[in-house]
């Protein structure tokens, strides 16, 4: 290759075919070692600015491009994350999203979506994440089963389900303190002199949901309430909408609180509790999500909510990325992070 | 391998070490081609289910993974199409990426998301994107300087912009009809009345913000009227909310309508408007809006608005994505998709 170096020293790198340069070329035509040109496109390596701009200057002029991909397949870490996403019309995760992705970018990683269909389960997609080389699998807002967790953990792969709780023992799991926050709702309410509270319940099945209505119900019992009334709301808009309409429509009930399982169902709630059923908030009833997403601060909501510590449980899954394995001890496979009453208007 | 065959035969598949086992071990285990087993990982492609199956659980037992990035280098094509992202904030995006992905996932192709950090470019993104071995780079609401499209044209990547028009030549732009829209929404206020029009323009230099202006004011024009007002709102809640406390904080003015460039600064101003300023809308000032995302059709705002054709625009995009290369001719890369005007209640 020394060829090549002459070649450079003439103007001739213009001739090279764009896609056949490698590293050792570029090297070789600039005069340095082949490891400074690694570490001109590894963030954050020890490398002066001014030799990284020449390098790239060049590698853009003859078209060598650095394959992160072949490199994966040497080093065994390819530096992509997967995420399997299940509601991404839940304004929540979108903002998990936005927060988890420039984590991972400032680290020099990046991030595989996959978004599972409605109705459908992380395992349906798992097949199609498994065809790339990643280094973990991150699981939010959608089921996996113990099978697929444990043939990821099999493979090597660490599986971290991000606000969600999961008793397979071999995979991660980080999320908010639900059970503890939503004892902390139903003090507020009742130190307010709710009496009747209702609960909308998130997707069947998740743990988000169940954690916070037994919290809920629990601080409940230590006024001496029990639950007035309890509906499903599917963790959307619409399924908010509908369990406030299902429960004020003969406006003959007594329910004079609705804890909602998230901010969406909440926001539903209260668009029909105050445009539809034109009852006052939080005069009539009061109204209580959790999740903290952008709009529950904008004055047509002005929600009272519990903030979910989206940073600190991306910190907690960042850590665990780079353990890069999955849980070695049964029990020390949850990381619950805590949680905050904000109160605004609708309570 | 034919020892592989025999091996399988008397369940001695278990002792394969994992990560080890090929395409060609696991056919000669089943006794079958290895196309098939190729077959049985590529979405939609000709093969019987039960034979999937069969080899999917074998693959499963023996810890077998297809290397769709190992494949990708011989092939040349990885099946990843990168998203270069500006505003994830702004609900359109998310709604734009569910349905990008969908898609994507059901070609069998996967999305590396890359999202630009604010006050930054798409450029500052590029090294990264160009470390994977992608067939395609989508941008969306981030701007691209000529000079990076033109090295990804150069390196054969084709560059799409969706929502977004530039006048780069060697790169696809697929948009809704902005100018066309813009008119449309002039005429619909003109009609009903409002004459002190006023516009609540995007961010800076975007083509979106700007041809919706320019059609705006032009059909104004035709009704021998020019523009009240105009601001900027950067295309956040924060900025439309901020536009519309300049605009009518003193009460003073008599500008009757609106046009915001996007919905989420239509929602920020309808706040103000509503909640701080306590104005009637639409009888004291109309509000029109631009997208369509879900919280415009909310009870708490009802937004008048136009529809983008997010799903046209994204089967445009396919099409381009599947021919595989950039523009062959100038003139020929804008494509251009129809919205529609919905009118809700606030104008």
């Amino acid at each position: 290759m020394a060829t090549s170096k002459k070649k450079s020293d003439t103007g001739l790198a213009d001739s090279i075919a764009p896609g056949n340069v490698t590293a050792k070329d570029l090297s070789n035509m600039l005069g340095i070692a082949q490891s400074s040109v690694s570490r001109a496109f590894t963030p954050d390596s020890r490398i002066s600015d001014e030799l990284r701009q020449r390098i790239i200057a060049l590698a853009d002029e003859v078209g060598y491009r650095p394959n992160a991909i072949a490199r994966s397949l040497n080093t065994k870490s390819s530096g992509i994350v997967a995420l399997v996403m299940g509601d991404i019309t839940n304004p929540f995760y979108p903002e998990v999203l936005e927060a988890f992705s420039y984590r991972l970018q400032k680290e020099g990683k990046q991030l595989l979506l996959f978004v599972v269909p409605p109705g459908r389960q992380a395992d349906d997609v798992m097949p199609q994440v498994l065809q790339y080389q990643i280094d973990a699998v991150i699981v939010t807002s959608a089921h996996m089963s113990s099978r697929t967790a444990d043939m990821c953990c099999r493979r090597g792969i660490p599986v971290i389900f991000l606000n969600r709780r999961v008793k397979n023992n071999s995979v991660w799991s980080v999320c908010c303190n639900n059970a503890r926050m939503g004892e902390s709702v139903a003090d507020y309410l009742v130190e307010r002199g709710y009496r009747r509270c209702a609960f909308i319940a998130g997707a069947a099945n998740t743990s988000t949901s169940s954690d916070r209505r037994r919290g809920f119900v629990k601080a409940l019992g230590r006024h001496g309430l029990t639950l007035a009334a309890s509906l499903d709301g599917h963790y959307t808009y619409e399924g908010g909408y509908a369990a406030a309409h299902a429960l004020f429509r003969n406006q003959k009930n007594d329910v004079d609180a609705l804890f909602c399982a998230n901010d969406i169902m909440a926001l539903g709630a209260l668009d029909y509790l105050k445009h539809v059923a034109k009852l006052a908030v939080p005069h009539d009833v009061a109204v209580v999500g959790f999740d903290d997403i952008r709009a529950a601060a904008f004055p047509a909501y002005n929600l009272t909510t519990v903030r979910q510590p989206t940073q600190e449980m991306i910190d907690v899954t960042m850590r665990l990325l780079a353990e890069g394995a999955p849980p070695d001890q049964a029990g020390k496979a949850l990381h619950e992070v805590g949680g905050q009453l904000i109160t605004r208007g609708t309570a």
